[in-house]
């Protein structure tokens, strides 16, 4: 079996043994305020808190959240060291870091990548209804880039976190609908 | 049982119903060439290509990269549009987005989110092995942010992607250790 699912110029097809257990771990963003950041990722998107990390001598706080259903949340360690251990080693952890400091200032603000200059894009969170999702994060009072009946694209939404990094918010089983009729 | 592993302002305690079935699906980064990104990610990071969506009228492509083992990799659907919504039901997806026209531009370059304006900081990788997977990025000619042992934080490494997006490798079994230390 070839190693890709798709042709593109570039790919390299040959197993690599090298690589053989790694994971994409984690996606890291800066938050200015983690008061404000906590309430949105677990309140609004859900999320859990898995370990707080800080770092007084370089004066700054590292929060690692995740999806966790209750039989996986009954699986993480309660041992502090364990759990650091846990969370660098699985899937899909949100690594939010806080610079002690940036909340008191009402200037500070971060940069999410779509505005000028462009790079990262956003995070994606796939939601089992598209419409359910979105009426509750607008009566929540969530910013929104685009609602799900916006534009083109059908049944895609985008939102926005207290930082104003993009969330896309999508329903797997929509998508190769919207993109047929896009 | 507690929903959060650590105590911190903002924590929101009670389950929250509505977002049952959520998954951190997605990180999308903006790609100046795709034959450059497709050999990295796959020769020298190990990553599958997992689906490719063009967009012609808007003039871009999406790439979908995963770490899939032989396992995982077989339970992946052939049909294209089953492998859509596979694609976006997923945790950990690597979403890389190619506007058309950027490979040939030489004055063209995304933002990597960690020079100013700071925001998105790094992807992770985690690894069996940092020491050895830092020794065969060397090899492959990979640029580092920080090698392994540099600084007060050993057994820790960034690396640059082909946008110079950074990417963090680590040892799960090595953070608690090195965090003691650091």
């Amino acid at each position: 079996m070839p190693r890709h699912f798709e042709q593109a110029p570039g790919l390299h097809d040959s197993v690599v043994p090298e690589t053989e257990g790694y994971v994409f771990n984690q996606t890291m963003l800066r938050i200015k305020d983690p008061e404000r950041s906590m309430d949105f990722y677990t309140r609004v998107m859900g999320m859990r808190l898995v370990r707080k990390l800080d770092f007084p001598e370089m004066k700054f706080t590292l929060y690692f959240l995740a999806y966790l259903d209750e039989r996986q949340a009954q699986m993480v360690p309660a041992d502090d060291g364990h759990r650091t251990t846990f969370i660098f080693g699985r899937e899909a952890m949100l690594e939010l870091t806080h610079n002690w400091g940036t909340e008191g200032d009402d200037d500070f603000r971060y940069h999410n990548g779509n505005d000028e200059p462009q790079g990262f894009g956003h995070i994606g969170v796939a939601v089992p209804d598209v419409y359910a999702a979105c009426e509750r994060f607008e009566k929540l009072g969530v910013d929104f880039v685009k609602r799900p009946d916006d534009g083109k694209m059908k049944g895609l939404a985008f939102i926005k976190d207290p930082d104003g990094y993009w969330i896309e918010i999508l329903q797997p089983n929509m998508m190769e609908k919207q993109r047929k009729e896009g």
